[in-house]
């Protein structure tokens, strides 16, 4: 099993993967959690990279980041861990390259789909769960919990672009979901965590279809 | 100008373009020499992680760092350097992606084309010399190199590959040439330095056809 959680900025997602870990590890099963990027040692590398707003990238520079990150992660950790009879939990993984660096940049989502393919190895998760929530909101979440950490209100590179960009963002997850509908499921990250980790585990018991 | 300098391990690229920027100076003319992958603080950054022989990165997170590193060095460097007039003498450029990763692991080299051609933004050299030589050739050269500068011989993680995996990358760079005549130029990197910067510079002052 092979579940991605994506979303906005401060949608709840590290949140929502801790419980749904806690949950399936009382159930006796393995659990590898993982994130995008940074999810292996050469993504441990990239991600302060990735992240930093201390430099401008070329967009396709950036594109090309995120996919090395993946590539490597695809091949080092996830299939093997899911080789091995793992649930894999990953925070973020290729859905959002579409939703920031097609719908949020406008790079060509074709393109982008085939450099995804390229970079997983054709492995698309079982099921992805789309935290949606109004981008102003989840921006405003994320800026309290830089905050609470004592680091500046929009930290990182992406929590500083303009809120038109997380719009589209949150309308390119939206719009996967619509159009893959057997793979994804939309939930209202405004509820309350237990709440919506009710909702996540009955999808994640009910399985992709 | 935008002239790149391709060859084999050990082929005598760095020599060349010293003397090439020496003569090209010596007329009067802005030359910027620079380098790929570390061309750029993101290459510099990225180049002891693509060139170190401590890991094994999957073939496509290779090619993925390799593509951020030139599209992060054309955008920054070296198209603001062509701007503004200079000559730009870079070692090692798309080609070389194409000789590694199509000819050297095997990877569909139409795909390699688009990926450069993205990674660029479609900007090729004006003039590309290649340095031909066995590549056992070139191998001892560059164990040499290394031994007298106190490194392991087969210091990096492309010297360590196979004699048969650098032979292709030679023929790469020949039917490269050979299919883009008007832009390449195939010198014998076996003659003496001198001679051989001296044909280098015959064919710089011809310009690419």
């Amino acid at each position: 099993m092979f579940l991605t959680v994506e979303g906005v900025e401060g949608s709840g997602k590290s949140t929502l993967l801790t419980a749904l870990a806690v949950r399936l590890e009382a159930r006796g099963t393995t659990v590898l959690r993982t994130r995008e990027p940074g999810g292996c040692p050469l993504g441990a590398r990239l991600r302060p990279l990735l992240l930093s707003a201390d430099w401008t990238p070329d967009p396709n520079a950036e594109l090309f980041l995120f996919l090395a990150d993946r590539a490597q992660h695809v091949a080092e950790v996830i299939r093997p861990a899911l080789a091995a009879g793992a649930h894999v939990l990953c925070d973020r993984y290729a859905d959002s390259t579409i939703a920031y660096q097609g719908y949020g940049r406008g790079m060509d989502l074709e393109w982008l789909q085939r450099l995804n393919d390229c970079a997983t190895g054709g492995l698309w998760p079982d099921l992805t769960l789309v935290l949606d929530l109004p981008a102003e909101a989840g921006l405003l979440r994320a800026a309290r919990r830089n905050e609470a950490q004592g680091l500046s209100q929009t930290e990182g590179r992406f929590e500083a672009e303009s809120l038109a960009f997380h719009e589209r963002i949150r309308q390119g997850f939206l719009d996967r979901a619509r159009r893959f509908p057997g793979r994804f499921r939309v939930l209202d990250a405004a509820l309350p965590p237990p709440a919506l980790a009710d909702q996540a585990w009955a999808a994640l018991r009910m399985g992709a279809h």
